[in-house]
Order: C-alpha cells, then structure tokens, then sequence
C-alpha cells in the first residue's frame, strides 16, 4: 500500500520528507499553472531558480527569463509569471529561466523525492494517472504564500489526494490530507465562489493580475506532466 | 480592527508571530484539555516545561510532575497527561510541572505575544468573550502532532475565530482562518463523528487513551482561563 500525504508549507517539508514518493509541487496561482502552460505551448526545458540573482545571471548569459515578485515582474525579466506571458511565439523549442516568489523553492526542496512533478487543475487528471500507475508514495507539497498555509494550493492537494485515493493501492493516515480533501469536497461545485475569499486572489486583484483566476482553474487542459530532470524542468515523454 | 490569524504548526509560529496579539494555544488532545482541568479542579499554579530533563530537574525538587511523551507516562513522573488524572485530590492547592510531546513547547513560542492564554472546548465561550473584551489581534496557536498539521486543534482553532470574527471588531484575510473556520462548520454537527478520522484518535486508541476524546470536546464546561505569568500558568482572575 502507497501513502499519500500534504505538506502545507515549504517551512514544514522536512517533517514530511519522503525519498520514496513522487512529490508533486504545487503553486496554483501562478507558478505550477504557468509552467504547465509553457510546455502546453511548446517549451523546451525550464529552468527553476530560487533567487533574482540567479535569474539575472542566467539573463546576462542570454537565457529567457521570467522573473517577479510579489505579483511585480523584475525590470531585468523579459516577462513575469502570468500563464498568460507563455506564449507559443514566446516560448516554442526554447529553453526559459523562471524564479517565483514560492514556487521555485518549493521545486529545490523536493527534489530529496523519488521525482518530482508539477501540478497544476490543467494537468490534475493526466497527474493522478500517472501517479496512480507508478504504484507508489505520493506528497504533494503546497507551496503556499511566504511559508503561510494557502487555500489554492490545499484545494488542489485535496482534489488530487481524492482522485489517488480512490485507487485502492493508496491510503492516508494524515491529517493534512483529510482536510485538504474535505475543503476541496466543500468548495469543488462552485470553485470560483470559494475561490473569491482567499488571500491571493486579493493580493493578484491589487496588482491586476487576477484575470488568471478562473484559467487557473481549468481541469484538464493537458495530459502533460513537468518533471524535474537534473536541475531543470522537461515534460514526461510517454 | 483587530485581525484573527491562525497557525497550524509551531514550525510555522515565526511567519505569524505578533507581539501585539493575544496567542491562544490548544493541543485539544490532551495537554491544553488537561491544563484547563486542572485549573476546575483548584491546581494554583502549572509549570509548563519543554523537555524531559527539566521536568525530572523539578522531580529532583520535590516538585509534582506530569510527564508523557507519545502518550506514554514517563517512569519518573507522578502522572500522564490525561485530563482524568488531575483530580481535585491530586491537585487543588498545588503547583505542578507539566511537559508534553507537543503542549509545552507551542506555549513557550507563544511568549513572544502579549498575553498567552490556553484554549478548549472546555473554556471556548468565555475565551472567546475576554478576547472581544480585550480589543486586540488574535493569534491562534495549533500544537499540531510534531509539527505537523492536526485536525483537532485545526478545528478548536475554527471555533474560536467564527466566535470572535462573530464581532465587527474583529477580521480575518489569513487563509488558515477561513479554513479552520470551513472545516469546523463542517465538523460542528457531528463532532464525534468527524474526530473518528483523526490521526491522534488512532495514537491514543493504540494506548488506550482514547477514552478522553469525548471529555475534550465538551463545549464550556467552566470560565477559567489560564494565562501565562513569567514562566507559569495560572488562572485569570475577574
């Protein structure tokens, strides 16, 4: 039997650390959502960095940079992090740095995991598949705001626990997950209205940038999964 | 306005950290549900310690000591943790040292706030009416289960805010918030029921200490709270 369990907050993964399991990183609005949208549309490889000095010295060495923070694109970036900046034109066959306020750390700490993907509503199905027939631990890892607990991230923790879980191979014991489960059941019939209280949609509206939300939350756009190679994200060849 | 945020785990405690709140720690099962009931039943004073080592130093000193770890009495000890061992003859008039698995050390974080007071659903209601009476922010601290998230104190957390939040006083924008005060709703009606899944439920009923849980969720059974002076607990005076 496989465990599943959900880790709240980068600042928690140590307790939650298991080499044995796929670790999905998640950071639905905007980094995990982005990422998908760029192999979506063709990208190559991407690149995380955990810090703008990183981001800019891949920049000086003529990469492609995506780079913000707090919702604010860094003036050195040839674009931020809306799923929107992805384009085919922009990033078809290309290779592209990307360094977010908390999803990039989130994909460094994971990478102590078996393998590490990136989830996202657009690829939630194509995900739990190729979990389930892995036949083994999974922890999803939230990448939450700054090291606090968020809503998005857990909803979608809570809708790929669910899908796993209903295989029969998998259980939980933990408690994160059974809450993120049972918000996600509370919340999944009118996910735009619940998504309306959290935090981030507040923080994204002052910056004008919540015109993502309701993208964000598309299921199934995509069978493709980014998965951590080395140092760099590829998309799973099937 | 007085904002209400809650923390899910200690390990989390420095991103919400706010000298300017009252800090309410629960450990629902069982420190905090035996600490308020030591108080019902007289016990002056409480001496809360984080290690084993120090609670075997007051031992030394002929003080009278609760040790536990795991759930498991410590041989050194007069008594575990259960709520059911501080009786009236055990404790009234007395100080004793109390050191938990998860308990002692969120109240000793918690310090940094500007009063540390101790919740459950034994004292709910009047903890919710002196934070409304007091006008200022509220921290909720979750002792977790070695820092990580537990649906128990998750839940008291929830209760506590939806009473306070009740007041137009007092706000939320905290993610964690909302959903403990989500969870408890969904929880509030069949309150056993819904602690049949938690991950502590199973640790107690292994060692036979599940017979507490009920007790530990019986709403308002007293109005004492207790507060942190100095390096002891004792119970607010009206």
């Amino acid at each position: 039997m496989n465990k599943v369990e959900v880790c709240y907050s980068p600042s928690l993964y140590e307790f939650y650390e298991n080499r044995d399991a796929i670790v999905v990183v998640t950071d639905v609005l905007r980094a995990s959502s982005a990422i998908v949208t760029a192999f979506m549309n063709g990208v190559e490889k991407i690149i995380p960095v955990g810090t703008l000095e990183e981001a800019m010295a891949y920049k000086q060495k003529g990469f492609m940079v995506a780079a913000e923070r707090d919702g604010i694109v860094r003036d050195f970036a040839d674009f931020g992090n809306s799923p929107f900046n992805f384009t085919t034109e922009r990033v078809k066959g290309k290779q592209i740095v990307y360094s977010t306020t908390n999803g990039t750390n989130a994909i460094h700490l994971a990478s102590s995991g078996k393998q590490v993907l990136i989830g996202a509503y657009l690829n939630l199905g194509a995900l739990a598949d190729y979990i389930i027939s892995k036949d083994c631990d999974l922890l999803v890892l939230c990448a939450g705001w700054k090291n606090k607990f968020n809503l998005e991230d857990t909803l979608l923790a809570g809708a790929l626990a669910e899908k796993v879980l209903a295989d029969r191979n998998f259980y939980t014991i933990c408690d994160a997950t059974l809450g993120a489960v049972d918000l996600y059941d509370m919340a999944k019939d009118n996910m735009m209205d619940y998504i309306e209280k959290v935090a981030q949609r507040h923080r994204l509206k002052k910056n004008n940038l919540d015109d993502v939300i309701a993208y964000c939350h598309t299921f199934d756009l995509t069978n493709l999964i980014p998965v951590l190679e080395n140092d760099y994200l590829v998309a799973i060849k099937k």
